[in-house]
């Protein structure tokens, strides 16, 4: 079995293998262009990069990928058989092709199938992991892939808007958000804004719209009527359909008066959290950060912590970076990470107490030499006018 | 290393191990019923499952998954420190918990991690890989289950219903079919589609709207103006925002008149379908029913293969099954599967020719005893009336 190493460098002169499906596996979308629903095989190998495609695939594979060559599985399959296996595994002709190149040392994923990998070293074949980012590159965004992220967050900023005015117009009844004499909840605000994200050519799953107590489990999605008085989360995250980049923007809101207790709560978050998007510049450590945020909440007498047996405070990471996955690399957390020039990351601190409330504020920031630019252009404010 | 067993059964007395995320990877939610964007590990352990969560994941886990247990990932990162490791990773975290339950051979799925294999192995475990379906009882569909896909199935033909009016409205122009004065492409048509899927409830990605040469590539979502008298593929697969089940129906239909040529090649495909569906039944081979599929439209002389440098014919499966995953065990195809009772799979034959056009028709059905439940109820026709 291979020794671990830490960071071979994936570039031109390692030779790459990845099995995997582009629709959930960035890597190999990154690498080929290609989306297919099913898995298919990717090799970067000699300095040229090719696909192993099956007859279903393989003509659309030519036309859409971005790679040197386009070969058939069949043709390998066939290959294999003449060699005498009657029915050969994946991995049996990915081997006749990795035979043809003379190569039998492979830098793959770390996430590669174990089934496939246990299989090709009893072939032969040395596989070394790399952990994310497995290409170095697809953290440092280039200005078509940040343009991308913008466009994409283009439609958070118009669809967020638009469903704030639902709130804006609705009515507070007996506690609740009345609007056409039905109550707004959770559900039905998270369905106007999943619509105005497709018709801008966004996929959204998961958005977060939630009240009061949900809101202070920070994945919650919330459901239920919406409340007057209490805070509001919403976490918009949808791809774009055409690039099949992300943008990521969390606001908090109150529709009618927010009480001090929750007002004094949001300013520190906001104050948490410019702080932290003040330290975003090429060479700081995203480690200083989260805790420079995490320091700050403290003075301002937030504690972070299990309470009551749950979870309260500000105990999440402050950012993770964007781009064809939602969540990669880098994070801001409690980890060491010196931020790049390139990278694109949220900034996204919260503080959760039942008994409170709870708020979080996200902007997406691009890594600049000197500081950052800031991808989210909506305004930040707690009440609703 | 530990040698591959071919089909270890991942019943109460396995120990089975997955880390894996569960908005990707159908195994942990339907072991966990939870899902999270993060990967995050999934135990069973002599007959009890344990999720271990991360401080951000763990209230959530608890209050929603079905598992036995959730434990605490920084409980366990706290363990391992104490026993001397500064810097604990994932899987020592994890070698902690197992120790405490004195179990080192694991079942794990085909595609677990690579990276976190070779650690668990280091440690002394013992990782056997097994193939799909790796819970059998996944492929075997409970009535909720089905009435699950249903329910899908159902919004997938008011979507289709709608959208062929929309067809039925335009006005043919040169070729191109006009509505208000717009000529209806693959995109705008898509469009509507997928937002109707989701005022149903359901996330449509990739649905293919594809026409003329185009749809001779099966998986070819389709691009440009749709034309009259031409065969245009409507593939159609989104999953339940509530239940996380698909349902996946192609139609072909023809706007206008359809030459003869195309009548002819959508006879065949429909009798090749019906052929197929008559034969699904518990115990009937789906190599069979694939290759008589494959013998009709020879026969009716359709063949199959490389022509003018591309594939033509019939060059993909016969069907598959769908549940959480759009593509699951089992398939119907070249290979020899023997059908269950309970399996809900696909029969889509379908014929291209790029000089001709491509038809493709696609139900899901239920495997039954004798015979099986057609679970489309949507009617099959070729011209718009």
């Amino acid at each position: 079995m291979a020794e671990q190493e830490e960071h071979p460098k994936t570039d031109q002169h390692a030779n790459v293998l990845i099995i995997a499906g582009s629709e959930t596996d960035a890597n190999i979308y990154y690498a080929s262009r290609f989306l297919a629903p099913d898995p298919f095989i990717y090799l970067q190998v000699h300095g040229k990069s090719l696909l192993l495609m099956s007859d279903l695939e393989v003509d659309r594979a030519r036309a859409q990928s971005t790679v040197d060559q386009v070969l058939p599985y069949s043709e390998y399959e066939a290959k294999t058989k003449i060699s005498g296996l009657a029915a050969p595994s994946l991995t049996d002709v990915l081997h006749v092709l990795m035979a043809e190149h003379a190569v039998s040392e492979w830098v793959v994923p770390a996430n590669f199938p174990l089934r496939h990998a246990d299989q090709l070293r009893k072939l032969g074949h040395t596989l070394i992991t790399k952990n994310e980012p497995f290409f170095e590159q697809r953290s440092l965004k280039t200005p078509q892939e940040v343009d991308a992220i913008r466009q994409a967050q283009i439609a958070v900023e118009a669809a967020l808007d638009s469903t704030l005015d639902l709130l804006r117009q609705s009515e507070i009844k007996d506690g609740l958000l009345l609007l056409g004499g039905e109550a707004l909840t959770s559900e039905s605000v998270r369905r106007h804004l999943d619509l105005a994200l497709m018709k801008k050519g966004c996929i959204a799953q998961h958005t977060i719209v939630s009240c009061g107590v949900d809101a202070c489990d920070p994945h919650n999605e919330g459901s239920g009527p919406l409340r007057a008085n209490q805070s509001i989360i919403f976490d918009i995250f949808p791809r774009s359909n055409e690039t099949r980049y992300h943008a990521d923007m969390t606001r908090t809101v109150v529709k009618g008066k927010a009480p001090d207790t929750i007002k004094r709560l949001y300013d520190t978050v906001l104050e948490g959290q410019l702080l932290g998007i003040q330290q975003v510049k090429s060479g700081a450590n995203g480690k200083d950060i989260h805790q420079s945020i995490m320091n700050y909440f403290e003075e301002r007498g937030y504690q972070t912590g299990l309470i009551d047996g749950r979870m309260q405070g500000f105990f999440h990471g402050t950012g993770h970076g964007i781009g064809l996955d939602i969540h990669e690399p880098p994070r801001i957390s409690r980890v060491d990470h010196l931020l790049q020039e390139g990278e694109v990351v949220t900034v996204e601190p919260g503080l959760y107490y039942p008994k409170i409330g709870a708020v979080r504020i996200e902007d997406m920031v691009l890594v600049e030499k000197e500081g950052c630019r800031n991808l989210t252009t909506y305004p930040k404010f707690l009440e609703l006018d």
